[in-house]
């Protein structure tokens, strides 16, 4: 029962969810190595595509993200990852609680919702 | 404010989340074509890399995905779809209510739960 790495350049998607709310939080790309780290940490690491290297999330603004719930789907190339955040409670690197603040209304997609935090004072930028 | 296609070979992923219920259904990949048939028809169609084609979820097993709300993420390169599932409340084509009925324990993923329906008599192989 392995995960199959093989069909998009050896990263697989990996959804992160709140597991005590329920809401999506972020999605990033996953290979064995950040897997395999992941595991072992118990913190959500992924690979990042722009930088090409692990990346754990929150490892500069203290928002990591805590393992509580690993699974894998039915093609096993893709992981949900059901986590507890540390910190300030926000996934998006643009203050917000999820990644996922903007929505399709009327032929365009419209940002909602409030930011949590001001990402000048978090990553100085 | 466009979907960024450019990553991935055009393809981005695209999370599908039950509405009600909140669970992760499955994950699919769109590219431009799947997302504007997407929003045209209002039932989640995913570009298929195994068949090279458009493929709306639902169109062999009549489990169509009726698109209730459409997010994207801060970087625009991935999409989460909330959905209302129609037939028989199953998005994975092994039977399960969502694809994601493998659980990491002890060091391996482990099936939990129970399907929802049989494969063979669904798509009669």
């Amino acid at each position: 029962m392995e995960l199959d790495f093989a069909k998009t350049e050896g990263l697989i998607p990996a959804i992160v969810q709140d597991a005590a709310q329920g809401d999506v939080l972020m999605v990033g790309f996953m290979n064995q190595e950040a897997f395999d780290h992941t595991v072992r940490t118990g913190f959500v690491t992924f690979y990042s595509r722009s930088r090409q290297k692990l990346w754990t999330k929150g490892e500069t603004s203290g928002n990591r993200m805590k393992v509580v719930r690993l699974r894998t789907d039915c093609d096993q190339d893709s992981i949900l990852v059901e986590v507890e955040m540390e910190g300030l409670q926000a996934a998006c690197h643009e203050g917000f609680r999820s990644c996922f603040f903007r929505e399709w209304q009327d032929g365009a997609f419209t940002e909602f919702g409030e930011r949590v935090f001001d990402p000048k004072t978090v990553y100085g930028k």
